[in-house]
């Protein structure tokens, strides 16, 4: 009987799209606005799914308020009000778009749930371009 | 060439975690303020979707409004403005817990709809918790 | 150069709707399925709404995370899984509809807030039905 | 490491769900008002998903800005403030139901996507009623 | 203590901007693909606001069940699934914007609410742009 | 006959809330996480409001395309993909609160529309914080 629980979450960041490696040309031809040196941001949505059984003594999937405190410490501790190209060590060299921040976030999240617990991050960069990543 | 249709509905109802079996001390500390023996309640939001193969004469998988009039039946005319614990029989000793409830409405569908059709039910306890069961 | 704040929150509760001094049959008439003895219950969300001049050296018009802490304590704290009719003193005589609940936090927030600003208090009891009150 | 992408789009568009070789007596038992010889309408909200392997150089699954141009193209510029009925060839000899719509949908991304991407469509035909089809 | 009481409702429909007066240049130019002569629909969203004063024997501004079933006959019987244009006679000679719409939904719910109750009517034709009306 | 057409709009920015006349202490004790230096950022949500007579001849207050235009020359083509502290000459010595920028969006639409609208702006910083400027 596998049931998958959703917690909602949010942060706000800022970063910018390019490579150092590529010249302004390059990079604004691949990033285009995003490539704004100075930086833009987000409002990050983040949805956050576990499944697994329900344990048949509480009635839940896995204790939402436990829950809600790991995503706390893994994601907006780490990102919220944050510049993710300079305050973030994972992305030094590494692009922070949509797919590479969701990456980052399952990975933080699978080191500290249970491995019978399967997990799927959706990332909202803004209301209209969102990922999916499930590992 | 199959397809899902889906279909939004609501119900308010009143409710309470807790085991009869245990002490005040240990439903505290596992339900926290959800344990409030005077109930609180939630606006539940819900999502049922129903997979199988379009019909080629009328273009429709299901008639959204034969739906929509079992979705009422089974889950808003059985559950809106009831007290879960008290109200409905399957939680006199079973948690109506997201989960638990998520379940009960999938059974409940799974009786009124053809077997070739798939189920899946998506319900939302508040606006940030939400569960989705599929059988 | 008038400007309002707004800051959302929210809290669920149960409650029932009905007057000891009615009798059965026209509490029913008046309030119908809100009328249930055990209870049902809501997801209220709230927008509190805080008009005044904008502060020249901070370009706040009140810093938010002050106002924060003030719903959360008037009004989360005070109203959150809770049942309005036995935990809340102000509804032990008045029915805790939405516009009474939307009154109730008015005057809770007005005693918190310095007299120079207005307030605005909107509440919803379910996504259709919701209330403004401004005093 | 598998992705999803997602871009959400709209259109309006007026429509009748009727057979030609059905009397008006079975068009009506059938499709009910959606039948109204003079059209009505819906504001369809679709979600695009792609699905494929992070690009290691950009962190991109696809340019989004390259998959905005292709549903502007496919969806938007065939289908905005159109008639389906009238002004859409495929919908001349089938209901413009959103079953169909979305499979049309799919089929007009599908010539248009490289083939390792896989391609889901969810389109909203009212706040209430959706579909996805995967093809 | 005045009060607002609002409730949402929707309908369907088709319509399409033009003057019979204009020849077919002179139409395009000022409405665009509006213009569109087989029609085009949208979901309507309607929000409801009547103001006035608590009935301190119910902690009623309003029966709303009373009032969903003024705006269920006034406004969805009357305009759901329909064309605007040709359905109603409103619209015979008088373009069905947002904003004629919204002041023919106000007219008819004036004439069923009582005079102490001030009326306003919010209606978005997309979910980005909208109108309020309030007499 | 007064009437309020609303357009929805949105652009992204990195900002950061500080003044250079305060030392690091006060900044963060006053502007708190919003303070960093590296800059943080949001998806700004704008609902434009416009305020005038219903024009009888084509039943717009104001042709939504042509305001529609307006807000991208001075909203989006001004604020998107900014850092707002550095791009934004108007905040070079103003925190770019989100009062502030309202206050700027209100300026750049009165210089561009007749004088007979009223203007207001309600502009979103995150989903819980937005504020409402009339001029």
């Amino acid at each position: 009987m596998s049931i998958t629980v959703y917690r909602k979450s949010h942060f706000n960041a800022a970063h910018r799209l390019y490579r150092k490696d590529w010249d302004d040309t390059k990079n604004q031809s691949v990033f285009g606005k995003c490539n704004n040196p100075n930086f833009h941001g987000h409002n990050y949505e983040l949805e956050v799914g576990i499944t697994g059984e329900i344990n048949p003594e509480t009635g839940f999937l896995i204790d939402i308020e436990k829950l809600k405190k790991i995503i706390k410490e893994e994601v907006e501790d780490y990102l919220d009000h944050k510049n993710l190209n300079i305050d973030i060590p994972e992305f030094k060299n590494l692009n922070p778009t949509m797919e590479n921040i969701s990456v980052l976030i399952w990975n933080k999240l699978r080191n500290r749930l249970e491995e019978y617990y399967q997990i799927s991050v959706k990332l909202y960069e803004t209301p209209r371009n969102f990922v999916v990543y499930t590992g």
